[in-house]
């Protein structure tokens, strides 16, 4: 080891053999939430856990044991890299529900969407590129991208999704800049983290908007089948097949266990996918992948979304009226489906400084500025409602409200005598994003 | 898109979006094989599937069913991007039988070691970067390598494994010409292709080299409990923490399909593959890491590994017995355990240009230019005994048999006549690999 090596970091002899990538690597503020929230006694708003417990189990040991005593050879095997032919064929009549119409061919069947994210990230992105995506987005789809060394363009939402005269004039900006735009991300249903819906007439304009830029749009849609009144507008890959690469999974319609996802592609590039998914994991698990197919062809899979629908509805019903009785003050999204709603604090409340107060309260949330990767959101929080009871969730709104009143007060008390700089950790961001500028 | 874009491939609009990496992302030989070998006339010694017919099923359903009785809701959500620590806890006791001392809180679940070898090439291989390994060395791994844009120089070995002083020469002539060289990848033991073991002494060798040139050593150990008469030596890691990294799977001990193996990492980098790990997948599946604890908690895996390593060894002795009796004129190693035998054909037979005649006499082997980042390897040829029966093994060697024969005979007709350039398909490699001069 050379000097300077040591120099660097006493406590990681390998601290200067690390690649140019790795400086991407950081834990999110979602991960160190996890860790907080975690204790029985705080109500967690934070995490994304779908409530499992929905899903009888039963339905999963029965698949279970039917694939070991009927496939058990196939299922502790390796498989392809692709994934089980009947499997993928399954997978088209869960997307069918959306509106898409594919063959099982382009179907790339992944370890959850999550590692879809990854390997497409690994195929398109090069240092500098740039992902255009909501503001604000999900965070580890984020971590990914950085961790490829890309920068994310954030473009705003309204309550009717990304905005596409914003996209328009950030794609010209970022071109006029020189920047190279390698995919447009979008979670167009039921937003993580915002829990808004794209539009169809948006969905068909900004689909619009990419074919004309030649930008490759990456849809992801964990949440479309879990709406609560009525369908969510049909996915994106239904009307653009070359232009789409579309990402599904079953961790919100069934259980996140599994790690079961998969990643519907233009026909060359699933073949690019495939290889990366040989050399990152050489096959998805068998066994999970014949389960899930026991599970779908056996269970009635659509009344056990329904139920889950039922659940998420009620919970998603318990937080937008908790949040109308203890907090009218605050502005907040009413989702149509999903797992999240997004909160708007009223100026100058920081979200960030103030989850300290709020774990000390027994509450725990996600502040805004874990979903943008430019520092903005502190006026924002998100709240989840998929995991807690409404009980639970009411509980949480009600200490929620005390930490904010307090924050009110506390900020009265200061107003006019310089203190508030240090309350709120910093000014808000609302210059445009340094990547794009 | 530009008309540049749309210039360069036809098929694939999307051809020029691509990452600079994804150019190195090809298609393996063995990718190709795998397909036709499945074919059930063909007698395959090609693959590296292990023989999972030899676990009794019963000892998976049993795990399964209690799991999910007794932690259905955990095994079916999300879990710690590190893995459950349990889990870990008895990874350790699996590692303790190869001599590992070492601490739950530095090992990480991943999905399959497999996917340890991409988080630790994505955490450390920038463009250019050398990994040094063994030559012939594990095919997949290469391809990880390849597709972060790093180099692999294959040091040679002979019976007792990697040569040390070879290595130092080529750590000496890497470094002349400016390369970095960020790892050091061996599969120390049972050694795929070459079914080599390092001897005890070589190691503490190695790692000796590694430590004055301030080289990662990345231990592949798969097949180490595999062993047929005696244990192999204990692994390198045994005897140095800081500068290993281990990886190993319950893809042989256990069975592929479930995609459960680990890394045990000096701190500092344990916590970067954690966050590498949570940015590619979130966390591994919790539902496999839960069936095999419960599995390693109350059936006697011990006892199963030994039923693993009699019907390994009874194919092995099968393989090499047929080999002498059949192909005297050949060499070939005798492993002492694992899966494979590499065998060098007589010159000046080329076994890559041998295969499709193999494939018609309905053998299937890998060629040993799978084996290699640099084109040699054709006189060699790599045979598995994992998968198939003693009974296959010896008509899979005696039609291999006739196709040598029939090669040697070939090449006996046209000896002098100029032709044979054309039947080898290319002149035998032995200059020093192009990514090293």
């Amino acid at each position: 080891m050379t000097e300077q090596q040591q120099a660097g970091n006493n406590l990681d002899p390998w601290y200067h053999h690390y690649s140019e990538r790795a400086a991407g690597l950081r834990a999110s503020e979602v991960r160190a939430l996890f860790a907080v929230a975690s204790r029985p006694e705080v109500v967690s708003l934070a995490g994304g856990m779908p409530f499992v417990s929905a899903l009888p189990q039963d339905l999963v040991i029965d698949a279970m044991d039917r694939v070991m005593v009927e496939q058990g050879a196939v299922a502790l095997q390796y498989g392809s890299g692709q994934g089980i032919p009947r499997f993928r064929e399954q997978i088209l009549e869960v997307m069918a529900l959306e509106g898409i119409s594919a063959n099982a061919d382009d179907v790339v069947v992944t370890t959850g969407s999550q590692h879809a994210l990854e390997l497409v990230s690994k195929l398109f992105l090069d240092p500098g590129d740039i992902v255009i995506a909501e503001g604000p987005s999900y965070v580890t789809a984020m971590v990914i991208f950085r961790s490829y060394q890309a920068d994310v363009d954030h473009v705003p939402m309204d309550e009717h999704g990304m905005i596409p005269e914003a996209l328009r004039e950030h794609i010209a900006r970022l071109r006029a800049t020189g920047r190279t735009i390698k995919l447009l991300y979008t979670v167009p249903t039921f937003q993580n983290p915002a829990g808004v819906t794209l539009s169809w007439e948006r969905r068909l304009e900004i689909l619009e908007i990419a074919r004309e830029n030649g930008i490759l749009v990456l849809e992801d849609n964990p949440y479309g089948l879990l709406y609560f009144d009525r369908k969510a507008p049909d996915a994106m890959r239904s009307v653009e097949e070359d232009g789409v690469i579309y990402l599904g999974t079953f961790s919100k319609t069934l259980a996140p266990g599994f790690r079961m996802g998969w990643a519907l592609a233009p026909h060359a590039i699933r073949e690019k996918l495939v290889l990366a998914n040989e050399a990152a994991v050489l096959s998805p698990s068998s066994f999970s992948q014949l389960v899930i197919s026991e599970y779908l062809s056996r269970a009635d899979w659509k009344a056990q979304i329904d139920t889950f629908r039922g659940v998420y509805a009620e919970r998603k019903q318990a937080m937008v009226s908790a949040l109308g009785e203890y907090l009218p003050q605050l502005s907040w999204t009413n989702p149509a489906g999903g797992f999240y709603v997004w909160v708007t604090l009223p100026e100058p409340l920081d979200s960030k400084a103030m989850l300290p107060r709020a774990v000390k309260e027994l509450v725990a949330y996600t502040p805004g500025t874990a979903f943008y990767a430019d520092g903005n959101g502190r006026q924002n929080i998100r709240l989840s409602f998929c995991y807690p009871t409404p009980e639970q969730i009411r509980l949480g709104i009600r200490r929620l409200t005390t930490v904010i009143q307090g924050e009110l007060d506390l900020l009265e008390t200061f107003a006019g005598t310089g203190a508030l700089d240090m309350v709120q950790g910093g000014a808000q961001f609302t210059s445009p994003p340094p990547n794009v500028s």
